[in-house]
């Protein structure tokens, strides 16, 4: 199968696509691609009066499609209707698939996500990856995308590009880990360490998680703070259904927020931060708990237990939390907060106290607060999916299979 | 004069204009507009070398601007170049020009701006709108208009819209004051009190001084974060240059970001907010000033002329402001913060232990302070200029003269 629509690069996603006829035409595309993958199985008409083109039009940019894999036609609609019935049209299930990686501190996952948004592939490997070389940690994330992509290729599918998770600050170049505390990375270039035939991009770990709640979460609204934990303590701040990054890509930093100014010193150079109070080590020591193994899961059962210790430090958690979201909340006006990624299955026993914060500091309505239902899987899957929307958004560069 | 590209109703600034024909050309139309507002003079070909449409199509685009007031011939480029001379176009100082008007709490203000942004009339009354009605300040206001598009329209321009700023929160309705606490005003419609035959933009006084300062202010960077004051304390969130408004409209409310959690009540149902720091009151009150009349430039010079109790209720102040801002810089990752309104008159008090606490509560290196030259002016010429942007960015949609 080629890929006839090759042309450029691929736009970043969001990024205007040129003003010229060919920019109209690739954004045309993204259209048809976008309403046959939100509201499909659609006709050719059907697809025509949503986005207000010509039928003529939108056959043209169709065929298009079909002839580089992106979509598919069922077969004639079911009969019963006036006129000559319409081939109707799907997103391919066959065609480019997203590969997402998250490289965690205590594991390494990888998974295939095809333009249908199915998970098509997964493979996990648990390991301790503080301290292990960058070299190391990527020849792992090499092996599980091979075996990924041998998958699913089986099964007709290519991918079309590599996203990776990881727990730390990523630079705006999107190959860079300026930082990733608990894996001692600094200044690591992944471009270099991971395949070099499948574009890449490299990116926070709360900034996927933000991402995959944008667009699998139910009922998402487009204005929201998504907060989450894995050692540290981050946020997605999403305006408008974008994801905002900041001058340098570290926006986001909720855990390095000063909750108490005067409090404990923290490895940021600050002193009373989030990360001091809701950060999981200050938990499991204000717990009792300081060498616990799989530590959230035993946080999440001591308190199910009714442990007191632990949930009274899960209920000061929650407290720090909503001073610091009370700041967020005042300066970004969004219209939800959302618990994900290790948080979310903590948020029984954090919720109470971090409401009862955010409505006590709060003239009017307190900002509603919810809880993901992605939970961990989250990052990952924003990961993967990220690669999905960018062959829905310029479905024109999507790379021909290998 | 007519306006015969009148079409539609004004875009939003910002906003995507439709991607049909007529939109591309309503796009070509701004970026002609935009080209010769920030380079010009230029000539035709010179337009359609950075524009990159043929010199054809520049010229119907230019012809329509000069019909309509927004761009002026200013005869042929001087001699000596090869070929036959062009005529060097310019932004009309003659078209249509931008009212700005600012309700203060001690004074209003009305300005005007011709596309060239030179500010062709002015006119303030000091007064004190506390608890006067909404009524009566808008009666003053629209004299005011009156007497500034008089002055215009001597001189052969007309408005093409009226932007106010208020000292509240304003829904994205762009015309209710939802609370301006100081006016005392609750969801006061300005739409129905103001010029009916003026297209209107009613917003928060913080963030037209923003957005001066993105639009005005030298060496400006696109991502930056606001401060400014009058009585209260508000910031305006500029991201990728534009501003970030929040669900409800009421992003940047710096002034209650909790500072010391446990510190006094506010009026915004929070406790130990940055304006019960950094406010107005609070420093007057730390200063020993409490019922001073002009009351910012009565710290100003008492500061300046050595008061120690002035000059320690400063820098408390500043301290106050930096653990606020290290939140919000780690929160927003923005390039720069912006000292402006009010406290750019009182920056060499409050800078030094701002910039300390700031530097002392990040790793990295600290982000920069700046002070904005615009100082009060800001919101005034922000709402003015507000109208000429919108001017520049959809010239097909600028109402004709009256």
């Amino acid at each position: 199968m080629t890929a006839p629509l090759h042309e450029a690069r691929p736009a970043a996603p969001g990024r205007a696509l040129p003003d010229t006829q060919q920019g109209m035409r690739r954004r045309n595309l993204a259209r048809v691609m976008h309403t046959v993958s939100a509201e499909g199985p659609l006709s050719r008409a059907a697809v025509a009066s949503r986005i207000g083109l010509t039928r003529a039009a939108v056959s043209t940019l169709v065929d298009e499609l079909i002839r580089s894999g992106l979509l598919e036609e069922l077969g004639p609609e079911r009969p019963g209707r006036v006129g000559r019935p319409g081939s109707a049209l799907a997103v391919s299930g066959r065609g480019p698939a997203g590969i997402g990686a998250e490289i965690g501190v205590d594991h390494l996952a990888v998974c295939a996500v095809d333009l249908r948004g199915q998970v098509r592939a997964r493979a996990v490997r648990q390991a301790d990856n503080r301290d292990r070389s960058p070299e190391d940690v990527t020849a792992d994330v090499t092996d599980l995308v091979r075996q990924v992509v041998a998958e699913i290729e089986g099964e007709g599918l290519w991918p079309a590009g590599l996203a990776v998770a990881v727990p730390g600050l990523v630079a705006r170049d999107g190959r860079t880990v300026v930082h990733a505390p608990n894996l001692g990375w600094h200044d690591t270039d992944l471009g270099t360490l991971l395949p070099a035939h499948l574009p890449l991009t490299v990116d926070n770990e709360a900034n996927f998680g933000g991402l995959a709640e944008l667009w699998l979460g139910e009922a998402a609204p487009h204005d929201f703070l998504h907060v989450s934990a894995e050692i540290g303590i981050g946020a997605a701040v999403v305006v408008d259904g974008r994801l905002l990054r900041g001058t340098r890509g570290f926006a986001g930093e909720l855990g390095h927020v000063p909750v108490r100014p005067d409090g404990p010193p923290c490895a940021c150079g600050g002193q009373g931060c989030l990360e001091q109070y809701a950060g999981e080590e200050a938990v499991l020591r204000a717990a009792g708990l300081a060498s616990a193994g799989n530590r959230v899961e035993v946080l999440a059962d001591r308190a199910a237990e009714g442990e007191e210790t632990v949930r009274r430090a899960l209920h000061d958690a929650g407290v720090a939390l909503g001073i610091a979201l009370t700041g967020a909340v005042n300066l970004l006006d969004p219209e939800m907060v959302v618990l994900g990624g290790a948080l979310a299955g903590l948020a029984p026993w954090l919720l109470p106290s971090l409401r009862a914060e955010l409505a006590r500091r709060t003239a009017g309505p307190a900002c509603p607060v919810s809880v993901s239902r992605l939970g961990s899987e989250g990052p990952l899957l924003g990961a993967a999916h990220s690669v999905v929307r960018g062959v829905l958004d310029d479905p024109a560069a999507v790379p021909a299979p290998v």
